[in-house]
């Protein structure tokens, strides 16, 4: 398994209760693919939100994200982590 | 204090022991700034590396990346989180 940060932009003046509301449709379906959603950050400011996730691969991320209702092209696998 | 999410380019080929001194050279002055680097992680075929901290603000965060030898412009601040 592996660890992925995704970017998404166009977020702007988003609410919690929004993201909230956006994390969950992942959550609901992430099992299908053996992905999981770990956490998930937003500027409203500017817009941006990053998502860290675990999952087979980059596609997989990205068909939930999709089916969700918020695709992105931008994301990146992460096998360093410091702490 | 806030949080935040910067975001570095050009780390390609970098290693673990390469990220892990790197982010020792922030934690060693950190505290000097009221800035606290939680993790790091990197993706070392692209060269991204996104930093989640904690500090008074952005500058505070960027002052510390610049004198550990790693400076960004590219900044967050994240008031919103879901997990």
């Amino acid at each position: 398994m592996a660890r992925f940060m995704d970017v998404h932009s166009g977020f702007v003046g988003v609410t919690a209760q929004q993201l909230q509301e956006a994390h969950e449709r992942d959550l609901a379906i992430e099992g299908e693919e053996a992905v999981h959603f770990e956490r998930a950050w937003l500027d409203p400011e500017s817009g941006k939100v990053f998502c860290l996730s675990t999952g087979p691969d980059k596609a997989a991320v990205m068909r939930i994200h999709e089916r969700a209702g918020h695709p992105t092209s931008e994301i990146y696998e992460l096998p360093v982590e410091v702490a």
